[in-house]
């Protein structure tokens, strides 16, 4: 397929293209991003929703529920389901994956798996750039999943325009602390199998942090709402409030905002990928630059004066 | 303090002064950068060891015990203990944390918590600085402690001679699906917890993927250990399994070679960031620079084509 047929075959919203695409992206090839170019005037609608919370929490069912209530509304939904596996073989097939099957035959939703790769930064810059895949291809709900807790759902608040943070009843210590770093990446709360015991518990408790915790750039509340995702209980709330929150975002004009922040980013990262391969590049060639190679090897020189050293002798600005 | 004060208290094993130079180093301090320069002869020596494993599985509980089988040995250990918290405020005390202190008034113990900050590569930028800086202090054993089940310990992984993966009986399909991602990187397995029922199911499973797995560079065949942390149980063989396979990286060359492998990519991390910040620097006072940045805000131009601009405009060779 020729490089031409497969934008305009994104546009129209082909997935066995877009799949495409996205699995170049993910091998870093410059054809991808190249692509990227032409399917750009074509993005900047999506709605992105990051969707986190620690394991057993439920988030796969709740994203099921979610593309089943956003279907009836008649939009097109995209999932990007970021797995905690393999850094090498890449992609365990989790068995809420599986649930999330499903919709496989429905053409209005297009469910992506990606491994969490040992590329540093490189989780987060694909999953932009499938986002962008996404947006082109007119998918008006790309719902970002993460399992995890840590650098990951920085990393999600980063790239979704409103971040829904799950939690349920009934967790230990590591939940409550990880509620604390949470609470500021969230712009609402889902408490999950809100039937078990202690569920109003969790949801007094957060509204408690919240109380005390205030975000500084905006005038938005994060609300917390009750599921029971098992039997797709308050999904229809949960869809009205992440919808709510779109509003509250494009009348701020903080929706723009998001979309310029994060292509600024892209833009530096890009910068910052570019320049240091074309060092590397010209460097490769170099006696003087072997050399300095043997004598980190050799500890003779440490990592600091060598990339002070590297600047000195290839970038002539 | 002057600098070289500073340095040199480090290189006694001055806690007070290395806290504060990994403050430096956290808040990107070009002065804390430097001062590494002065420590990195120092460095080297110390046997890093990570230990990684799902929220609950009691790894600091296990690392306490380690702690203290390691003193008895008569070695100084440090722990950098790497929070799944804010990505703003920064650092909830956890309440394993606070267990730890047992060792607080030992000064042959060294403890920092850090937390995941929101800067992308970060985390295991500063994770690599701390454990340099304990290296230069005279540390033998580093200890670096996570909680999370993604990219953090791919990241670990990289940073450590060996780690430690640790799984515990009877929990469900999330850990599963984790465990083909965290298989390739353990160089041992711990399950802890084992004297509760379904332990020997555990090393069973344990045992039946690692004999599907292999590890491409090594003949290192990664142990299973049960340990029951809260009574010290297995703690004796935990450590000397350990021992053991530094012994095994010594011998194969492997540590070493670990060693230039973090060098190397601290090296080239560092030509990055400052090669980054050198063009966006000089750019800054460019009016064709500020006009770019309009025309990205206004979607006039792709990111892309944004990078391909700065990179012709701003690099020179």
């Amino acid at each position: 397929m020729k490089m031409q047929n497969l934008v305009q075959k994104i546009i129209d919203g082909n997935q066995l293209a877009g799949a495409r695409l996205i699995r170049l992206l993910e091998e870093e090839d410059s054809a991808g991003i190249a692509m990227l170019k032409h399917l750009y005037p074509h993005t900047g609608q999506a709605f992105v929703i990051g969707v986190t919370g620690p394991p057993g929490s439920g988030k796969s069912t709740l994203v099921n529920c979610l593309i089943g209530e956003f279907r009836q509304r008649d939009m097109l939904v995209a999932v990007v389901a970021i797995d905690p596996s393999s850094p090498i073989s890449g992609g365990a097939l989790l068995g809420d994956r599986i649930r999330m099957r499903r919709h496989a035959k429905d053409d209005g939703v297009f469910i992506r798996s990606m491994a969490t790769r040992g590329h540093l930064g490189g989780l987060s810059k694909t999953t932009r750039e499938t986002v962008l895949v996404f947006d082109a291809m007119g998918y008006d709900v790309v719902i970002i999943e993460t399992v995890g807790v840590g650098q990951d759902e920085v990393e999600i608040a980063q790239f979704a325009h409103t971040t829904a943070v799950v939690s349920l009843p009934g967790m230990g210590d590591d939940i409550q602390a990880m509620k604390a770093g949470l609470l500021e990446i969230g712009d609402l709360f889902i408490v999950n199998k809100a039937d078990h015991p202690g569920a109003d518990d969790v949801v007094e408790q957060l509204q408690a942090m919240l109380d005390l915790a205030k975000k500084s750039e905006s005038d938005w509340r994060p609300p917390v709402i009750k599921t029971v995702a098992v039997n797709n209980g308050g999904i229809v709330e949960l869809a009205d409030t992440l919808w709510g929150h779109r509003r509250y975002l494009l009348d701020s004009g903080y929706f723009s905002e998001h979309n310029y922040k994060w292509e600024y980013h892209f833009f530096r990262q890009l910068v910052m990928e570019m320049v240091t391969d074309r060092i590397f590049d010209n460097a490769q060639v170099s006696p003087s630059f072997a050399k300095l190679l043997d004598d980190l090897k050799a500890r003779k020189i440490d990592p600091i004066s060598a990339a002070e050293k590297m600047l000195h002798t290839f970038l002539t600005q």
